[in-house]
């Protein structure tokens, strides 16, 4: 083997190395899978020999729980001051808005749904997606009662059912390919925005014969 | 080989032979992931030999589009008559609901999740699903409009937006494993109802200072 193919002999701290070995996980998983990605393939997108990934990672498994965590790290950024901020909610859409931009189309995106793919049938991921899930889920209802304290948000509204349907929103945005200019991200932001708000705004929309009362 | 692993050879029709694969295929597929699933293991799901599936489906990727068809019939139908029915917000609910709670926590789930994943990668997938993703899209926006020109729904609202976040929480809630009661189809159901009452109704809520206008 030549330097060019192992370039972690080169320079890299050991931060930089795991740093590529994650990278270039996800980029095979995006591709292929997390079932049709080897521990080969990875280093060969990572331009390393199997000695030096193992030195790092053991598994499969490993990598996936190691770049659930730098997940977790990166989703709790987009909503760490947004409890504490003035405008509760408009914190809340600028950090959901920069998530949904920064995830639109990339393979970040496509490791999402696969994540979602794998964790109906591999209970190693499920639990790994789970803790993930409840912290976001923790997070958006600490924001949400924070704003329904100040008067931002409906009180009457079910802070946990709110929570689940921002979730779904954000999910169902990020996992389906954009088809068209009326689902990028970018189109219907403002749009976005506005349905939300009137969705959760205090100003209570007279019930149409539709809906049914929160219970 | 026996009788007990060629049933096709006792008494089905063709019709009934081809349903057999298609639901052993949906199994296999939500199990193990497109990828993840050979021609051979759909002959054993579906107690076939390969010469008997092959005089159906000559490759996997005539398969998933004849799954894709069935998909696109069967959502057809949860909203074939919500635009001429007396209340089309009702009707779009209730088809809307029905959906997720036939869709909740099944095979279909895990399937969606995998279409999901394997469309930001495959590009037959991709046409495939699109296909399918502008039908519902259709059919939505002609029930949305149909309730704008009803007076059910805020005319001033962008109808393709609406459909867009419609689409969104209905692929979140399916593509999520639940983890919990407050994930739960059942559980949200009424409060999911009025959280979209509001978001659509045409008693226009105050826009608060966090929303922006509909553009």
């Amino acid at each position: 083997m030549t330097l060019e193919i192992e370039p972690e002999r080169v320079s890299h701290t050991p931060s930089d190395t795991r740093r590529r070995i994650l990278d270039a996980a996800v980029t095979c998983f995006a591709r292929a899978g997390f079932h049709g990605t080897s521990m080969h393939e990875i280093c060969q997108e990572a331009r390393m020999s199997p000695g030096g990934l193992y030195r790092y990672f053991t598994s499969k498994d490993a990598i996936i729980e190691a770049i659930a965590q730098e997940e977790r790290a990166r989703n709790a950024r987009y909503l760490s001051t947004a409890h504490v901020s003035e405008n509760h909610l408009q914190a809340l859409f600028d950090g959901g808005l920069a998530f949904l931009r920064d995830m639109a189309g990339t393979r970040d995106a496509a490791l999402c749904a696969e994540v979602c793919a794998e964790a109906q049938r591999n209970p190693r991921i499920r639990s790994i997606f789970e803790q993930n899930h409840h912290e976001v889920r923790a997070s958006l209802l600490r924001v949400i009662e924070a704003a329904q304290a100040a008067g931002e948000v409906d009180a009457e509204l079910d802070a946990g059912v709110v929570v689940t349907v921002l979730m779904a929103i954000g999910d169902g945005l990020i996992v389906r390919p954009p088809f068209g200019p009326e689902t990028s991200i970018a189109n219907i932001e403002p749009t976005l925005r506005h349905l939300i708000g009137r969705m959760l705004s205090p100003t209570k929309a007279a019930p149409s014969s539709n809906s049914e009362p929160s219970p």
